[in-house]
């Protein structure tokens, strides 16, 4: 019947086909799960979807924390995190307290720290069990713990002091004491500390979890590397959102609303633009002696937008990396960088309009112009994301439009000031 | 001493400590240190950095093979495919037979599809085991296998036909057959599959490592998260160096390689932005008569631009996260969308224009062609990766910068079309 096959499916799947059942199936859908498999369902659905509150209020408010209560503690906190407030009141107040209290607690950090995507239900145990012992409750906890790749030890005052992995108590015979196989080289990070910092040590130590402790050490809770996969693709959408200046983590948006995002964006640039547009307004006196300076006007533009936009990639990937060189040694490093794309393409450019216009003066000119504007841009590229993540920011904010529509303001500036310089040279060709 | 304190490192860092030292104290430590042990080491390299064949060159051949036999398959391959085939025929000649050709075949495996990112090191059982015999070879066999939370089951021809969880190993009695705990609902990949569908799947599932088979369903290997981690980033930086045109994987570059990287690009761009400049320059007579052209260039070049760069970046996203609308569907989508995001940034300008120049037919002009621009802008950056992606290519590959060099073109000869059409009009005033 209906509870045999839909247990039969995966978690995820579950998630899909009961998040899409017409809402007359869901009520009846409810009524045959048990709240185990009803928490497997909700902790497969996307926390962050408006969608999820609907579900839960299609049940009573017991039920809905019957279930909520089953489910992880991380994905519990993620959909109470965007629940009205006077749901959640209503669904904490029907836990018991110490539930409450602590489901307080997760809600309360903030998003995208390691807090935020910490689970309480990991194994733990005592120093000087044996390894018997411990699978025994390994055995005891393994239905209820959301990893049980690693067991933690702790102290008597529930302090950290090392992890055992499965695959070691698996190994080693049942007598020993887990204080031998104990690793107590923790790698462990703090509530408070950045997503992608924890995402990176997980990539790097290729974990199953990580534990998150207070600034005493206490164990607070384990993150799993499922979260840290997610964390992965988010912060790859945000910087990607950044570079394009809008934001693509909806791929299924209505063109209504697709527009609606990209709109403000636009507009924000527009008002930069104008602001090169008054530049070239008040060099009008130029372009009316020499009309030939338009034709360049988008190459030089265009051309320093994309060096901007190259080096503003490169700096932020390499904030985001955290390559340990010194902010000074970077700097250097792109000013030259800089300075040998600006030459190698001003020196193209140069060659390629003295030939097509059979005017060297006039090559010259847009040559130099199109050099400095690249090191400009380039420099600007690089800074901007620096400067941004010196103030405590996301570097990736930083858009690539907002770099381009920069440099076009400078670009234009260097252009026109160099071709002034130039003028009498090639209009007299 | 030293191979003690070694040892209490984590992989990761064993492999940072190893590859850090100096070249003569390496030749003491890989003496010092079993193959195991420098399996370990080499197995937390990065398999793409030319280091490590440097590395494997420290030693004498039949070591450096002993080692490569020692580290997971799937890590040992990608090693193998990075080194001088001179080096790849001698360590494989040092081998078993049926071991070389078995990495033969790994190696054989196109660059990020499934097969080249297994392993060959699963535990794997046939359905007839009650659990405590199956717990007993995962025992005998932890120590070896690269992911112990799942064990396959195989029927007697070796196709997969099950998977069982240690978590149900773990939680259900000794004595109850296995085919009562396994589950046949196997979510598998073939090796030939893309790796990004890979990593949704195991996104999707939160799994922490997933089954590869040939097209008999024969298990093939498995694929475990910390490589699906290392995938999602992979693809993530590929797409973003796409938007940027300048490939950000390394970031430690010299600046003298940062620039080699970043200039064919800034050349190939500057040829197609040589295009535009001719385009202008055909339009020299109009510029001549109406000066004020000039100014409104790099508004409208760069305000397409950046919409152009926003739909290439949702319709990227939107092709790799596989939303299973209708290309038409998204087509038309997009179509509106674009329309209303052209009215509203035209209309804006149009606005601005008429009060800052005192001219409405100069606005209504420049209001116009911007709304154009936008449009064929947007549809270009949505169409071009849907383009690439139908002829079988990374969508990626079609580079923010390409989008908007391109749409500098479009937007010149709509902008100069435009003007000419209204030129009479505004320059009356
Ligand atoms: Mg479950
Ligand atoms: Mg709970
Ligand atoms: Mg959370
Ligand atoms: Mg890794
Ligand atoms: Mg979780
Ligand atoms: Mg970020
Ligand atoms: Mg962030
Ligand atoms: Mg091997
Ligand atoms: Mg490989
Ligand atoms: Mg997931
Ligand atoms: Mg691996
Ligand atoms: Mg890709
Ligand atoms: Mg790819």
């Amino acid at each position: 019947d209906f509870v045999v096959s839909f247990k039969a499916l995966h978690d995820f799947e579950m998630g899909q086909v009961y998040s899409g059942l017409p809402e007359q199936m869901r009520a009846v859908a409810w009524r045959l799960l048990d709240d185990e498999t009803l928490a497997d369902v909700f902790d497969n659905l996307d926390a962050d979807d408006d969608d999820i509150g609907e579900l839960l209020q299609e049940m009573p408010p017991q039920k809905a924390t019957e279930i909520l209560r089953n489910m992880y503690a991380d994905n519990e906190a993620d959909v109470l995190q965007n629940l009205p407030s006077r749901l959640v009141a209503t669904y904490l107040s029907l836990m018991p307290k110490a539930e409450a209290d602590e489901m307080r607690k997760l809600i309360d950090y903030d998003d995208q720290t390691a807090g935020s995507l910490m689970s309480t239900e990991y194994l733990a145990v005592t120093e000087d069990l044996r390894v018997v012992e411990v699978m025994r409750l390994v055995k005891h906890q393994a239905a209820e713990a959301e990893a049980i790749s690693y067991v933690y030890v702790l102290d008597n005052q529930k302090h950290l002091v090392g992890v055992i992995s499965l695959r070691d108590l698996l190994t080693h015979p049942d007598d020993m004491l887990v204080s031998d196989i104990t690793n107590d080289r923790i790698i462990s990070v703090k509530a408070g500390d950045d997503q992608q910092d924890v995402a990176q040590i997980v990539a790097d130590y290729n974990f199953l979890s990580i534990p998150v402790t207070d600034d005493n050490d206490l164990l607070l809770g384990v993150i799993t590397v499922d979260d840290i996969v997610d964390v992965i693709d988010e912060e790859a959408v945000e910087d990607y959102s950044g570079l394009a200046a809008v934001n693509v983590s909806q791929t299924d948006d209505t063109p209504w609303h697709s527009a609606i995002k990209r709109i403000p964006w636009l507009i924000a640039l527009l008002l930069l633009g104008m602001s090169t547009a008054t530049l070239i307004s008040s060099f009008d006196g130029l372009v009316k002696k020499a009309s030939i300076l338009a034709v360049f006007i988008s190459l030089i533009t265009g051309t320093a937008g994309n060096a901007g936009t190259q080096a503003l990639a490169l700096a932020v990937r390499r904030l985001a990396v955290g390559t340990d060189n010194t902010a000074w040694k970077n700097f250097w490093s792109e000013v030259l960088a800089g300075l040998l794309v600006g030459t190698a393409t001003g020196a193209s450019v140069f060659a390629i309009v003295t030939i097509w216009k059979h005017n060297f003066e006039l090559g010259l000119a847009v040559g130099i112009a199109m050099a400095i504007a690249i090191m400009v841009a380039n420099l600007a590229g690089y800074l901007v994301p620096v400067l941004i993540d010196k103030l405590g920011f996301d570097p990736a904010v930083a858009s690539g439009p907002f770099i381009t529509t920069l440099s076009d303001l400078t670009s234009v500036l260097i252009y026109f000031n160099v071709a002034q310089l130039f003028i009498s040279h090639f209009i007299g060709n």
